[in-house]
This record gives structure tokens, sequence and C-alpha cells, in this order.
């Protein structure tokens, strides 16, 4: 062990940052609570509560909501967290998709812009237009406290840049943190597409639990997983962890522009599917004008609609997407596995097939325990997630948005 | 998100109990220090600092180590914790061997035996056998403060049975929670064997740093990891996590006991290594004859003594070794992968054909920032993991070994 390691260490936050999150964190999970309840939940002395919650108070980050009922019928005042009083900017990087929503704290969607389909040669227009955005948004609206992004993974945080990026190598180019970070006047958090999601139904799904080993495994233009272990986002040492669509699922399969493989990215996203598609020429003959979305909405329509054809392709897409499944238990031991973005439209019979394959190949006391579910988020849970990002850092780090110390 | 989600939560541990621990793990890590160093190091209080370490002297865990030279030639008291003070069984279970020793918290070997080679019908006279040393060590050894144990994985920690045991699965029948957490009056831990590992070279070598995404990749008569992310283990919802084994490089490929098919396991594990020789045939004619430990020695051996056929098929072994690696880095994004057990004898040919594999297949800007090594453990490191298990919990959870609170 390096003598100088705890020295060098600058993830232990200070104690009374960590209870000042613990205690916005409660608030925002259990709504209206009392010191006392506080105090009990969190192991935390009635006298650091009065104490921190003043400061919240006084920061205008939580207020008295007056009497409420207590335990034994004594009455006593709640404190809360408004989740509606904070906005926050999130905006979804696909390849060829930019999406700029605006959300409350609750991930309620108040307002989303999708910008014109991006193409290699519009990259550095689109760039312009996202500051013109999220500035004028910005502008109108004091309530915005920070801004979320979720980029396609694999993620370098470090640096800012997205180390590879299948199909449209020209995001590689964006230094984002460089482009975006210091750019608007409110703090902005970027994260890899699928760890964004994960986050998004962390905390805006009622069904979660806070010790849920949670998987948001987005298949759309790439395919990525974001892990929330007990609470903690998986990043790995610098942010790629977790990149399911680079792992090589036959060692002698199809080359990948990662450098590896057989990456299960080659099997089951939008662009492996649309290729199939034009290969096939008859089952949607005009996928070779049609964008990754398009060809794979049309396909997954003919399969609902009976065509025995589209069906066993569907089928075959469910049967790589349950590879990675199996990969993502053997890896990470999830309690619970949500797929989403576009290939999650494929709908309950596409569910059924995954579930039918993971049970042929996992083992039983881990399929037993394990919830594979599609996404019911409202909206692309990436873009819900970009703002996720952002409130993620609001809840974990106060005092970057307030002065509360 | 559950509204009683924080109530349920056991795993968050009293601020007091938390702050105990850090005090333990930072004389640990750190040697010798003051008050006023552990106070700056930890953001802790004077106060806090003198409550604390007050009971923990008291408990005799801890000691005053008189004057030490100050940071400003200020001369002032030193605490210490006695690494040699404590000592600590570990046993090891793989399938064929059991191993049995007694290590100082510094997890220097004071003992090892190992037990006769088990077969599937010794099973249950080896656990016999296990009882009746373990007792002899503790009844001769007064400061034995627990036992570790490491077994193979994937071990479900809340039902104390290991799951898969490819090759020999008479060990599925034990419940070693059953068996051994209640047999010696001192506590027992238990914990899959790479993970085990992995907690020995956190704690045991001087050049891991706090910081570290550190993974211990076992490859011996079954093939795991375990995954230590900044301090932390990554276990998933059952203890299930990280199973690289089972994971799939081939979902056409071969069979596995776990329900699985191409499991890297089956082909870099020591028994896929002997069921090859002997396919072979020619190579190590007596291979039929030989445990797979043998038979993998005697290969390693010849390419080491420069046999090109036994050279070839111990590249063939590091391809799919790295093959391991690649998805190691997709999955985790480790700083740093330590290879041990019996494949890591095959030494630094080995090892640059794995390095080499890897640089083909990896992302660049991951492989550039990876460390790949072989593990220089003086024992083998699963032994000595063992140990590293309850040591792990000694400074997590010191009031469950001393009157503390």
């Amino acid at each position: 062990m390096n003598t100088n390691a705890a020295n060098d260490a600058p993830s232990i936050a200070t104690v009374s940052e960590t209870n000042r999150s613990r205690i916005m964190k409660h608030l925002y999970h259990e709504g209206v609570s009392s010191r006392a309840q506080i105090a009990k939940a969190l192991h935390l002395t009635p006298a650091a509560i009065t104490k921190i919650t003043a400061r919240l108070i006084e920061a205008g980050v939580i207020e008295e909501t007056g009497d409420m009922e207590g335990s034994k019928n004594r009455r006593s005042i709640g404190l809360r967290l408004d989740n509606a009083r904070f906005h926050i900017v999130g905006v979804k990087f696909a390849r060829s998709l930019v999406q700029i929503g605006v959300f409350t704290l609750a991930g309620t969607e108040l307002s989303l812009e999708t910008l014109p389909t991006v193409w290699e040669h519009t990259i550095d227009g689109t760039v312009a237009l996202i500051h013109e955005r999220i500035e004028d948004l910005i502008a109108r609206d004091d309530a915005i406290v920070a801004v979320g992004m979720a980029v396609p993974g694999p993620y370098l945080r470090d640096s800012g840049r997205t180390a590879v990026v299948s199909t449209m190598q020209g995001w590689r180019r964006v230094n984002f943190i460089d482009e975006f970070s210091e750019a608007f006047g409110v703090p902005v958090f970027i994260e890899q597409d699928a760890r964004a999601g994960a986050m998004a139904h962390f905390l805006f799904d009622e069904r979660t639990h806070l010790e849920d080993v949670l998987g948001y495994y987005l298949i759309g233009e790439g395919v990525g997983l974001g892990l929330i272990d007990h609470g903690t986002v998986i990043n790995g040492a610098l942010g790629a962890a977790t990149e399911i669509g680079h792992i090589s699922i036959d060692v002698n399969g199809r080359p990948c522009d990662c450098g590896n493989v057989g990456c299960l990215e080659r099997y089951c996203s939008t662009s492996a599917i649309h290729a199939m598609l034009i290969e096939d020429g008859t089952l949607v003959p005009d996928a070779d004008r049609m964008t990754h979305t398009e060809s794979c909405r049309r396909l997954f329509a003919l399969a609902k609609g009976g065509d025995e054809r589209a069906a066993t392709m569907v089928r075959e897409i469910a049967r790589y997407v349950a590879y990675g499944c199996v990969t993502i238990f053997n890896a990470f031991n999830p309690s619970r596995i949500i797929i989403g973005d576009i290939v999650s439209e494929a709908g309950e019979a596409f569910l059924a097939q995954v579930r039918a394959t993971v049970a042929e190949r996992a083992i039983p006391e881990i399929y037993e325990t394990t919830e594979i579910e599609l996404s019911t988020m409202p909206t692309d849970a990436a873009v819900a997630g970009a703002a996720a990002v952002a409130i993620t850092q609001f809840l974990d780090h106060p005092s970057m948005f307030f002065d509360v110390a």
C-alpha cells in the first residue's frame, strides 16, 4: 500500500458534505420528513440535523412544511426538498439523434426538442445549435440549476472524449468537456448514455429500491450498460466500465470498430439490424433508404402484425440480446435488468424470447432471482437520464450548487 | 423508489462504527500516526479522534507508541495497530486442493498445511479434517481472532453454497455457512476465491493504491475474477458478480456445467488444458495419469525448456487468457489486472503473448492505461486471500471482534 494513498484520495468527501448529501437524498426519496425521522433513519445526532438543515433552509435548498403528524400523534414540523422548484436541462447525444429536454428534479418532462438528424458533415453545426438552444433555455428559466449530458460510451471522463462511436466516428473529434463544461454559467455534467439511463431509473422509477443492483441495458444505435450497485454507479478507472456493447460474444466473430472481434453491438444494435435488413433485401424492401431506427421500427411492426419471417428475425435478435443478459449476470449479478432504447420497442414477444434464452444459459439460482423487463419510462430513458446525471450530482454535492458550508 | 428503502438498508453502518473502522484502516495502511495526523487525513474532529482511540486502546486493539517526531519538530504520541499481534486462519478450497494457513494481519505466513488431494468420494472426510485442524490451531494459539475461507465461485453468500463447481460437483452439497460459521468460537468469513485473492493484493501488496480498480484474475482449476474498485469489492446482488470464468467468449462454443455455452473456463483452466494434453497424447504422454496441476506444470516446463509444440500450446492458452482480459477491460475498466494461480506459472513468455493479444483487441486508450502482470505473492494468493477476507472484516467491523462501542 502506497503510504500517501489516503492523502492522495480526492474522492473522500468531508463528513459534513456527506451528511448534507445524505439528508437531501433522504428528503428526495422519502418525501416530507421530520428532523427526528431523519435523525433516526440516518443515525445522526439531533444536534447535527438541526445545524445542517438550518443551513440548507437558509440557502433555499429545502423548506419547512408546517405541522405534520408525528409517530405518537405528536405533531412536528416537516422538512421537504421541493422537487419541482429546481429545473435541469438534459441533452442526449446518440449517433444521429440529439434531444434537449428540461426536467424537474423528480424527472417530470417540462419540454423536449429533437434537433435535425445528425450526419458526419453536420456535427459542427449541431454542436453550435446545442449551445444556442441551451443558452436560450437558461435565459428564459431562472429555475435551471444544471445541465446533464448523456453521450455514447465508452466515454473517457477525464479526457472528455468518447473512445469509440461505431458508425459515426466524427463525434470522437468533439471534446465534450472543453466544448460545454464552462459554457453556460451553471454546472455541466457528462456521462455515458446507458449509465445516464440507469440513473434515471434509479431516481425516477418508484419500483427501484436503494439496495438494488440495477442494470439499464441500452440497445439502440449502440449497445451499452449502466450499472448501479446499492446506489453506487460502477465507473471503472477511466469511466469506461460496463461497456457491454464491446464485450465479445464470439472471439472468432464479426470485427468491430473498437478493435475487438465479435462485439455484442455487432449483432443486435439498430445499425446491425439495419444491415441485416438491407442484406435480406425483401422483408423491408426500401430499408436502404431508411435510418437505422426507421428500418427497425418497420421490422418490429411487421413482426407484431404477424409476419412470420419478421418474427423469426426478431427472435434471432432477442437471442443475442439474451446472450448479453447472461454476460451481465456473470459479470455483475444484478437484481434487475431494464432493457431500453429503440430495440425495446420490439415488445413483449421479444422479451419472452430474451427470457427463454437466458433461462437456458444462466445459472438457475441467478436466473430465478433476477428480473428482466422492458423500460416503461414515458420518454426515452437516456434524455431523462441526462437530467438524472445532473440531479445525482445535485444530491451528492450540494455545496457545488449552494453556499451551504 | 420504495418509501421504506432507507429503513430496510442494513448495510448503512452507524457513523461511529464507520469512523472507528476508518481509523483502524488508516493505522493499518499508514503505520504509526499521531491523533493530529489521523484527524487531518480523515476530516474528523480532534474530539472524535480522542474518544474513539481511547476506546480502541482500552479494548486492546491499538496502542500508543510513545513519542514520535511531529511535523514542525514538535513531539507527539504515536498510535499503531500491531499487525503481528492478531492472527488469522485462512482456508483455501480449490476443487481437489485444500490448504490451511495461519497469517498475521499484515499477511505474513506463520504456518501452512496442504491437506491430502480431495476426490469426489473424500469430500466428507476432508470437511471433518478441516474442522479438526482449525480447532487444533485455535486451541494452540490465543492470538487467532478469526477464520477466513476462500471457496470456488460463483458463491451465493446468503445461502452459503457454491452454485457451480466444474469437474467436482460434490462441493455443491456442502453448505459452508451451516458447516463452519458457528464451529470455532471465533468469527468465520467465507468468500469466492478470486475475490479473496484480490483482497490479498489490496491489503498485502505495497504497490496497491486505495484508488486502484484492481482485478485479481485467478486461472487455476477454475477461472475467476475478484474486483476491488476504490476499496470496495464488487459483489452483485447475491455475491455472484465478476464470474469471468462463466462469461461466454463464444456463444456457439463448448458447453459448460453451468448451463452456458463457450465459457472462458472451458478454454484456459487447468482442467481444460489437461483435457487438451490428454487429447494431444504425445506432448505429455502420461498426462492421463496426472492431476490437472501436474499436467500443466509439465507443459509449462517443456515450453520454458524450448519445446516448440509446448510453446505453441502455451501461446494458444495465453490468447484465451487475453480474451478474458479484454472482457475484463470492457466490463470493469480496471487500472491493474494481476494474473494468479497455477496458469500464471507459465511465466514471462506467456505474459508477453497475453499482452500482445490484448493490444490487438482492446480500445487503445484503455490498453495504454491498464497494467497486466503476474502475481508475485510469495504464497498462493487465494490462501493468503482467505485470511485477507477475515482481515477485511476485522478492519471494516471492529465491533464484531471487540467491545469498542
